[in-house]
């Protein structure tokens, strides 16, 4: 049995990289080409085949610079069942170009419905190498896909401290006086993940921590050694490389940085305009790769 | 525009019900004639034809005795695009029937990423007149729902203290000493809220809340008093007819009570048998509805 965050290590390591590409296909930032034979708003099919040739043009340019592509599923749903076969497809075809697939879903639900979601994502329709849950509901709407992660070898990331401004109104809560409801998710966290350590010391259960918070991020990645960080919001949200930092160990492992809308959409800045946009999209993915070796390497050094 | 809640009052008046039929079709419990054409469990086309068959056909026989349906979307997510393209139709089926329809999705992300959901299921190929979201990301995640219920009359009902046993993990963690996070969240959707109250009295901001858990219901009414409650859990998880009725206003209104399983697999225990399983769930559906009614007419006298 594979373990994908041992594998994720592998890959880290043979490509130089912790970047994770986000297919967050914007339907209005697509370049014109893909857009050509949608007739309205509710020309699902078109849309479907516009979003899925766009994110498989993406992937196959991106895939040298990065380890996984991280596909945000609001994007295909608002498509409706044309846009999920196309998100099914975009998963597939980023496994057969040798990539890991995160699924951000973002999913949480009571334990009976938890398991349809994990067979939805770890194996079934839309397969993918590990998921992102929201664990506002609590231990047993985890522990499905736990099971499922000792399994299967698959992994899960779980939101802790998520990149958005609001993400104060909950997250940063004191609790007893002493922590935060982000700090005590990474506590659930550590406990979750006890049982999957991998050999690359590295459990399967990972955490989501946002770029914009790298205060919080130092304390996070302490209270929890031994999970894999996700670091969403790089590039278009505001994080920058320094930010990133808190979240990988002293070896400069142990924390994958996300960049979404900077890597897709680099054609509206780029003199290589519409027709280049999957050249754009991979110096941006390139680009980004080493901003965030360089800066790792320097703080080692 | 139509106020989805007012509608929904007028509804619970009108058949003198406030059940909500959850659609939860967990395919092993389904009656074996909807199972036969299925060769697998990666025959998704067969799986989303029998899920789809069974859920319109169980819509049919209830509606008279619910005011509104409740589909979970794992349970179509899991039989892939073919499921969700099930989700649609049920969703519509219902609509044409004159039902209400609640997206049971419990989504939540960043704002750009929210829009694409409110996309999804707000008008859009999911068309549905009210979702649950989750409340983890805090508000800046809740409020394009906000501005698109201001802007179509729909609705939202926001996870505020689940169901499950484990709701306890961090929705009853105390904050400041002096309540707990389900308190908090409350606070916040009696403040989303405050401008789309209706003629009813109620606002277009909804909260669940578990049926599990009548000592902090009671809490959470006055907490929220515009707030409609959905309240999950009635039945197949344990919550009794005498634990809802604190999430029910003065007057007997302000909740909706959801139950799944005991209506959609009533066959199972009836000896009407599988060929009766549209008037087994009929009549589960009436008994939940007289059960209801009775526990809030005697608490009234």
């Amino acid at each position: 049995m594979e373990h994908v965050v041992d594998r994720l290590l592998q890959e880290i390591k043979r490509k130089e990289s912790c970047i994770v590409a986000g297919i967050d296909p914007h339907l209005d930032r697509l370049p014109p080409q893909f857009l050509r034979g949608i007739s309205g708003p509710q020309d699902f099919a078109a849309i479907g085949r516009a979003i899925e040739e766009f994110s498989l043009k993406i992937i196959d340019a991106v895939a040298p610079y990065v380890v996984a592509i991280k596909p945000q599923v609001a994007f295909f749903e608002q498509a409706g069942w044309e846009g999920m076969r196309a998100f099914g497809r975009v998963l597939a075809h980023a496994k057969a170009a040798g990539l890991l697939t995160i699924a951000d879903v973002k999913r949480g639900d009571i334990g009976s419905t938890a398991q349809g979601y994990v067979s939805a994502y770890f194996g079934g329709p839309f397969d993918a190498d590990a998921v992102t849950i929201n664990p506002y509901l609590g231990t047993d709407a985890v522990k499905p896909f736990l099971d499922a992660a000792r399994r299967t070898g698959k992994a899960v990331f779980v939101l802790v401290k998520t990149s958005n401004p609001s993400s104060v109104d909950l997250q940063d809560l004191q609790v007893d006086g002493r922590e935060t409801v982000s700090d005590r998710m990474a506590e659930f966290v550590r406990r979750w993940g006890e049982e999957t350590v991998g050999a690359g010391g590295y459990s399967l259960v990972g955490a989501v921590v946002g770029a914009t918070h790298p205060e919080q991020a130092q304390r996070l990645r302490q209270k929890m050694p031994h999970a894999m960080v996700l670091v969403p919001g790089y590039g278009a949200q505001g994080g920058r490389a320094v930010d990133v930092l808190p979240s990988f160990d002293p070896k400069g492992l142990g924390a994958i940085v996300s960049s979404s809308r900077e890597i897709l959409f680099a054609w509206e800045k780029s003199p290589l305009g519409a027709d280049g946009f999957a050249q754009a999209a991979a110096e941006a993915a390139r680009r980004t790769r080493d901003e965030i070796q360089q800066a790792l390497q320097s703080r080692v050094a």
